[in-house]
């Protein structure tokens, strides 16, 4: 039983900090008084306690207090009593670190399976996947692994970005970078673009927002997947 | 002694494979007759064979034969015995994992020591930093560390890209991404734009190409070194 929404990105352009998502975040977390905010992505290298009260700006307007994960003395225990969690983006190395030194990634994985709702934005879209492989996040940190918590039967690429026919850059685009991964791995891709999300209802894996995704399976030329589509790759 | 060429990328826009470099390469390999050729980055995922055919293709016009690593039994008395080394890019993860996997991160290391000319490119010009932490690749595999040659007392940041003052694109800028780095470590990291490269001669390290370079020191805000400068950070 799960019960998830993975968010491409936390904002969009010309938008302010989850917007955007209010109404289903509205319905998602109506049961919640009180959400556990795991901070540890830290965009921009912020400290835990800026992250948690810029996230507990947007929730006043919803009436539902945030707490930091970081201020728990016992973090596994504050999941397991958790009504529900948000992971805010920021660098997914540095995310999946920090999961892994305070072994709360299969506590973690746990609620998710017992239909707690969550929230991912960006990294913390990245982490429900199979593994964080697909994350176009810079190196900053050494994590003691890349698999993350498996919630999802695929891997997602935030803020997925469309080739530019236009670009004189040399470096890879983010397609042959998911090419790339699957000359090593089979795990199936999500590329998410910004706006989009994921609504995980049990199994059902459902593509919501106003863009279509790409799809990158291993054995496939990637396709779009139209909006309010299930997602049955696996 | 050191004798290194590290660029930002093997191909300029517009370009052919090294061509920009040319006469460069045509000094810096004078006295070599074989080179030897580490295609570990495989970029697209393309084979060893014919990532080297490719770089043989190019050294044919410098009357230099080019034998890939892979293709030696031995590759740790491979290196011992080179008159020069070409680390193509690609991939910084793969290229990483398999320098590990084939131990051959001291042996190179110490050829690089020993005046024997290098040249790198993208993932190739990353690894002769202190670590590969500021690599632009998606982490496809899992490397058993992110320490790499050290052969330079700084980190490069190849394809460095300013921040598109239009974009729309909420994801990260190069320059947040290194910022971030030095939210959890010193070392300094030199933005080396595509077309660009340093020219490492002992332990002198000039900036050279057509563009300046973005310098940024954990304890300073970012700024632009001139071509045909020295870097002197460490």
């Amino acid at each position: 039983m799960k019960n998830l929404i993975l968010a491409s990105t936390s904002t969009v352009h010309g938008g302010s900090y989850l917007e955007y998502l209010k109404p289903q975040l509205d319905l998602h977390f109506k049961a919640v008084e009180r959400l556990i905010f795991i901070p540890y992505a830290r965009p921009g290298g912020i400290s835990h306690e800026l992250y948690t009260s810029n996230a507990q700006k947007f929730f006043n307007s919803l009436d539902i207090e945030v707490v930091g994960l970081h201020s728990f003395k016992d973090p596994i225990k504050a999941l397991e009593h958790a009504e529900g969690v948000f992971t805010g983006g920021g660098n997914t190395f540095l995310l999946v670190k920090q999961l892994y030194e305070n072994k709360i990634i299969a506590p973690l994985r746990d609620r998710l399976y017992q239909d707690m709702p969550y929230l991912g934005t960006s990294a913390g879209t990245n982490i429900a996947g199979v593994s964080m492989q697909n994350t176009n996040d810079m190196p900053i940190v050494y994590p003691p692994s890349f698999k993350t918590l498996g919630a999802v039967p695929f891997n997602i690429n935030a803020h997925y970005l469309d080739p530019d026919p236009n670009s004189k850059h040399m470096g890879e685009t983010r397609e042959t970078r998911i090419k790339e991964f699957h000359h090593f791995n089979n795990v199936p891709v999500i590329g998410l673009r910004e706006g989009s999300w994921i609504e995980v209802k049990q199994r059902t894996y459902i593509l919501r927002g106003p863009h279509s995704a790409r799809i990158f399976e291993a054995t496939k030329l990637p396709y779009e997947l139209p909006t309010d589509s299930e997602i049955t790759v696996s």
